[in-house]
């Protein structure tokens, strides 16, 4: 096995280091951050760090850097307290990963990919348009890191849409037939395919 | 497409909301954290919410709902400050599913499956032999999550390990030739494949 100290990590150059650190903690999920800002310019950016965070009442969360990356994004659910979340299809990835280009404000990443924007149900913010599965999500709150200056943002799931076919009796969506992909470390996109689901575990 | 409103989502059976709310944000990583206890029970659970949360200083974060499930990791971790993570590797799913089964204390998940403890040097919590990457984790703080009362851990990772041939040039971990599987849902165990990686993107 390779070993690699802190002390090494320390003293690894930076882009190196961001890939190890981004790659070492396993597989991402893969989504596209949708918001709209209260000029109405739409905006549309990847996010690799969406988590789930409890089901009763639905919440999720995810990291963000508001100072320098993503300040868009962070402005806008700050604004307008609305946001959606779309999960990347694997036929969509170069556009998804080039919404992390650094455009200004007031340019529009649906105007800079394929990517369309779609409005459903009245909700506030841009969906994207053929993504498989899609939440309507509404700010709850954010908790500061202190350790590195980022932030927690917490969300209440509000509304759910996703394509006919991929829910199964129990209630999972099942995200090979979606064929959603996940992220590995910062610009790497891969397909999972379902190898098997377990019953609820109990003790032997 | 399927629309489900929040009044839906409230008014779901129990476990029908669990799983689509746990399979809606995308895939999750699937690792297993190993700790042990101050009286020297070796403790390994599975986890589906590690994040990374920043690369310098390394640091990684997940969701723990203290007071019942997850409580032995949990008293593990805040008594020793120490804790691995380690990638589920396909080969072990069922044993690492059966680690969320709800085991007395005094009984350790490594007696009740074939996962294997192994101790790396000198690192005070137990590594899970085999997996193809492990990290060697320092507990740092935690936040309260006010909206669910469950805690967001971070912590630094002091040490790395991983198996010869996964890292390429610029640092990164490809996580397919690790084997490392990702999860879906509450206990879906799916094995991605790289597509395609992207060069750091720039406005056009």
């Amino acid at each position: 096995m390779v070993y690699i100290s802190r002390k090494d990590v320390d003293e690894m150059d930076k882009i190196y280091r961001i890939n190890l650190i981004n790659s070492c903690t396993g597989y991402k999920s893969a989504n596209l951050i949708g918001t709209k800002s209260s000029k109405g310019i739409l905006n549309v950016a990847v996010f690799s760090s969406i988590t789930h965070m409890g089901s009763n009442p639905p919440l999720l969360g995810f990291v963000i850097r508001p100072i320098t990356v993503n300040r868009d994004t962070y402005l806008n659910i700050k604004e307008t307290g609305k946001f959606t979340v779309n999960h990347i299809h694997q036929s969509i990835i170069a556009d998804a990963h080039h919404t992390s280009a650094n455009y200004d404000s007031e340019i529009s990443e649906f105007d800079q990919t394929d990517l369309e924007p779609e409005f459903l149900n009245g909700f506030e913010a841009p969906y994207v348009k053929g993504a498989p599965v899609r939440l309507g999500c509404t700010f709850l709150n954010e908790y500061p890191i202190l350790e590195n200056d980022t932030r927690l943002v917490i969300a209440e799931i509000s509304e759910i849409h996703f394509n006919e076919g991929i829910q199964i009796a129990d209630g999972s969506l099942q995200l090979d037939k979606a064929e959603t992909v996940a992220i590995n470390g910062l610009d790497g996109y891969a397909l999972p395919k379902l190898l098997e689901r377990f019953e609820y575990a109990k003790p032997k």
